[in-house]
């Protein structure tokens, strides 16, 4: 078997680390972008490094999946939140991508708010998933995972407060059209936040 | 141990009569909506507050699986039917959030027939769900789940029927933004359902 | 118990390569569609004739799941490699119901290069699904479901391209919508291909 020159659990907690510093630098990028009112090429070109060395380390995982003998967790849920905490960086980047992309320039503040309540999410997903390393302190794990879930609701609320103000005061539909999708991606980021907080939950579930 | 103080199984039966009670609730209200022709502060207050118990029914159902040392099934499994009744009200809550902050009034059947399909395929998740908790006609609730298949199937025919419809009809772009949102919100209540209904089967799959 | 009278493995691998070969045969449909500048009646018919094939495939395999004592991989695994193999062809349709439904006419190459890469990706899954029969040669397994990942994001660079040339070059709002949608779902094919390469991926992850 020769297990002994296989890795034990050192490595996917380091690599879970870099995953989830990549998010929250993507989240420092959004918010910057956020208050500059438009997406100029070096900003486009930061947050496609910041994707492009997460998808990386997704990839050293998987592949680290496959040599490794004995796993801190289930198998299954170490590819489970890699590629969930891969989605977080994504996710951020399409929104990025399509700000460019559609030409748009906005004074408002309605990204700005937006950026900061991703920011937050993205730092709750960052105590919860480091903490899975000593699994010392489980309670504020859990609660990590539920401010999560908060923010996601809080998120919703938000969406839907900027899509009522964008169809009373926006009347060109391909400006609707443009904008609508943006509030969505960022309510997507929320989301898939919640599901890496569901699936940290899940691991802790059966650790119980 | 002293898991003779914990709770066997009781409870999460309980609880999940619980989530499908409220989502047959939601359907209720969504249909009573339908043929109202508009949503009223009334009707979004009562969707808001099945839309929370349902969140508390959820919560508890994963803080049990923390505490309960024998589960009736896969405690993943448990996790996964949790969250995805939940988001069987979630999405129907969207859905009434949405035709109110679009400011939508409608005359026409389009969204009865819809709402009488949906509270159709959630009875069948309440039968093929409470079946769970004896699990002693397989037969019975294997035949709910291919039904809220085959109902998915009929959402799915009957959006693009009514997309078909509003392209032909409807020359404002900003409503056709709108009402297709709603449209394939309403095929999505079918799909979270046809979600219920896998992780169930799966679930018998593996008592097989 | 009597399983001498049950099926070991042989029917899964059977029908898996069902489900696979009408994802093929769906793709190039797609293609020839893509090619001719509208959907006639003909098309959506033989793409519905897959699709129900696929489903009646699924289905069995769910069937089979419960009637089989040993299956060749985790229960839970069949059922999750099943679902998404049968969403791959579902999307397909899907696309070709919406050309159709939406009246769509083309002449540019957009669709081309989409279905292209689509047959592309699908075949990468061929191989895959097709592999894990006697799951031999890992290596090459893989290295069909890196191809896949690389797919979707050559996916998603063409979405975004596409999406910007509409934007710069359609006027009418309408028309924007439509083909919004229907350029989010060819990638959407890319992303389900996507979901497949992960369940494989993370099946020889658990027999590594």
């Amino acid at each position: 078997m020769g297990f002994r020159f296989l890795p034990r659990e050192f490595n996917f907690f380091d690599l879970f680390d870099k995953q989830v510093d990549y998010a929250v630098e993507a989240a420092a990028v959004l918010k910057e972008i956020a208050a500059m009112g438009a997406v100029d090429a070096a900003f486009l070109t930061r947050m496609g490094e910041i994707e492009h060395r997460g998808d990386d380390a997704t990839h050293s995982i998987i592949e680290h999946l496959n040599k490794t003998f004995i796993t801190p967790f289930d198998r299954e849920d170490i590819h489970k939140l890699a590629t969930q905490l891969d989605d977080v960086v994504d996710v951020m980047n399409t929104i990025v991508s399509r700000l460019r992309i559609y030409k748009l320039k906005w004074s408002e503040q309605s990204l700005t708010e937006f950026a900061a309540v991703i920011e937050h999410s993205v730092r709750q997903i960052e105590l919860a998933v480091k903490g899975l390393r000593k699994m010392k302190d489980v309670k504020t794990i859990m609660d990590s995972c539920v401010e999560v879930n908060r923010l996601e609701n809080v998120g919703d609320a938000m969406r839907d407060r900027l899509l009522a103000d964008l169809f009373e005061r926006e009347k060109d539909p391909i400006a609707v059209i443009k904008w609508k999708e943006i509030y969505q991606d960022c309510e997507t980021v929320l989301d898939v936040c919640e599901d890496v907080a569901n699936v940290v939950e899940s691991i802790l579930v059966k650790q119980a």
